[in-house]
């Protein structure tokens, strides 16, 4: 089911069996997702002998990025919604559309399936760096937080557009491939600055396995504001219909 | 609602919020997908040091709109049509398809919507420049006027054949797709020798805020001929029949 | 309307204005798909100073065709079927899914479409070369004719599958999708070592523009076969039930 | 008719002449995806004069493996279920969605086609060397085992979530453009590291064309284990339904 009103009132109404297997989609789907991402950058790696970036490099990280994540949406569709993001997580939250008890569940399957994904990666690497987000030279704090904010709007805007808005139509069809895509567009852009995250789960596990953590605030920050700056504009201004609280 | 007679009928029927919704829609597509586009050539030039174009430059460029442009496309369909370009408003209003008045508040939308991604880039990049579109060495203005008349045409043929024409079926289901792949295709063309704008809010964002404006009316006038055409050979030969005018 | 026997049997039942109206579209169609794909290569050129075809400028060129033949598709499919390529028509004849008469006229429509599209690009650029398809070095003249027959095959294989089999069912919505990336996978093979074009039209245009001939008849002979051999085989094993001749 | 376990019972009651044709349908697929796949690195190898493996080079296969497959299963999807794969097909006998007879007839289909494919791409290059896969330095063989054990688990999970799993719903539409694109996805990051084939049949035509068997297991037993898996979890955890054996 789509991450819709229904399909997740429906699901929280569900015993706790489906909660649990819920957050197993989440945990395997951010897997997938994190291990096609964050591989990505560590086979730049292992082909150009750790070269600088390149615009090869920003095309492969954002085809990567786009293809999972459209995979990993869609995969998990019909048993978690395919959150597979902690900031589309909460941005779904601040829009009344999931409870907190299932958005933390969905956030801890989200950081593990990502910290799996890069040891993963790490031992069939032999061993290569898992290189944590960092900020590009010339990029302060402050540019790298807007940044983040303003891609994430993007995302989590695409995701109440094309899967919970209940008027979406034959946009449901096309959604997962919608949601991978804006984040391979962004990653063309942000990549070249502060690494495009848009994803705390993406930025945590790379920071957990090279236990680098400077600037990681950003990473959180950036995304939870945006994701749910989005859910609240779409919200208000396009749903724009009250439905009863959610059971806890 | 896609762009179809039908559903901008029922909009137009609709009362003024409605239409300012529209436009607060049209304003967030263009800002994602302009933010994607011109972002794109921004982070090229943070890579490369300010690099001359290259092959790779067109595929990034190539690929930020496709699947920006699907996107933008895609969350804005059921609000405002997700037309996101002047052009494409143009062409579907000298086919009878929208009003003159929402016309032109779409393409004051659209026109806020790139000029604040532009300043929004300006900012995450700490000030970079942002390019404005020009004509490459040995592309006269006239060779450039034909190009982006061509290049819209085809785009706006587009827009038609996928999501205007009431017989289009399954179609609609992916036209926002074809509409980005379109752009993205031809950018793999026209991007070497006049940058590829086919959207004159595309063009309009970043003359605005690196204030150059050489040549800037070829990227208005081509696109709204390309565009235009496109929508009275589309609904002459294709559509044919005759429909009311709609309410101003 | 898709290329289906039942949509092809009722256009066939229409009158003359149809017919037209399909060579029209078929027109058109060719004409934005060569626009794109030529295009990609001229511009190619200009960004590298007419340098050798490396990896970079296969992508362009895959994705180039791959997005512009999927959009030619679809914005033609309704209304003739979408076939933008004479040996698909060829195909689709031998299967006994259109007639010789409208076959024939499919044809002048694409070649036209294919030649304009070189006009137009040769003016656009200020009248660089436009490239005729050839052989590289090594591959000799039964090396490019059977690698065309295998790619044809593919490309028409794949076009009855999705659009023209009665029991494509849901593969029918992106049949567009799959026909344009066939082209494009197809293109990073072959177009190493003949150019890859699957398609006489798109042979046709940049041969009549830049008046080469040599080893033209390869870039027919081979994609006919290729495609009249699919149409066969997947009529005979996977349709196999006997339709009524089509009205002349 | 896609892969569900409905379709596949349906066509196990059929008479033998459908299984036959159903190996028919899956060499052909076979063979145009490991055409297009195996073909990329040789023509990579044609442009570059053999050059070593590059990022662009990884876009390379990337993109023509995930076209191509899409493809691939798509035109296969109605026939045979479009599994292209023994480690698919296995994944989806331990779930118990085909027969072990069929089963073993889709793999000797599934080996041909790509030994055909590999011929093919042998004659049309003029006698090129169509390379074996390998490891690469610094990748020993429990790396090279586990990447392809989580590779292919993803492509398995994937082919269940979208095409085997009876709840797929709208997803079923989408599902082989998701199962190409998870193969172009993970191509990112094994293609660095053992040249990501996640499919034996993949590995097993270049191995016999250019007979070159070093560490040929790691193809088969890494899919299979992977692919096996993936059938195994999504059965018991989210489809978990009875269902009858199939009739042998």
């Amino acid at each position: 089911m789509p991450i819709s009103r229904i399909a997740i009132g429906r699901t929280e109404e569900a015993t706790h069996p489906d909660a649990l297997k819920a957050a197993l989609a989440e945990f395997i789907s951010t897997l997938i997702f994190v291990f096609a991402g964050s591989g990505s950058g560590v086979a730049f790696s292992k082909v150009t002998g750790g070269g600088a970036n390149t615009p090869t490099g920003l095309i492969a990280a954002a085809i990567a990025h786009a293809f999972g994540l459209f995979v990993a949406v869609s995969v998990g569709a019909n048993i978690s919604g395919g959150h597979v993001n902690p900031a589309v997580t909460f941005g779904v939250f601040v829009g009344g559309n999931i409870t907190l008890l299932r958005g933390i569940l969905y956030w801890v399957a989200q950081l593990l399936g990502s910290v799996v994904a890069c040891l993963l990666l790490k031992f069939i690497t032999g061993g290569m760096e898992i290189g944590a987000f960092s900020l590009s030279d010339g990029v302060g704090v402050g540019n790298a937080l807007v940044l983040e904010i303003v891609m994430t709007f993007g995302l989590v805007y695409t995701v109440y557009a094309t899967a919970v808005d209940p008027k979406k139509g034959s946009l449901g069809t096309i959604a997962p491939i919608a949601i991978g895509f804006i984040v391979g567009a962004n990653i063309l852009v942000g990549g070249a600055f502060d690494g495009a995250a848009m994803n705390p789960a993406v930025s945590f596990g790379p920071a957990v396995v090279s236990w680098t953590w400077n600037n990681h605030w950003v990473y959180w920050v950036g995304p939870l504001i945006g994701g749910g700056l989005a859910g609240l504009i779409y919200e208000f201004f396009f749903i724009n219909q009250t439905h009863e609280p959610l059971p806890q």
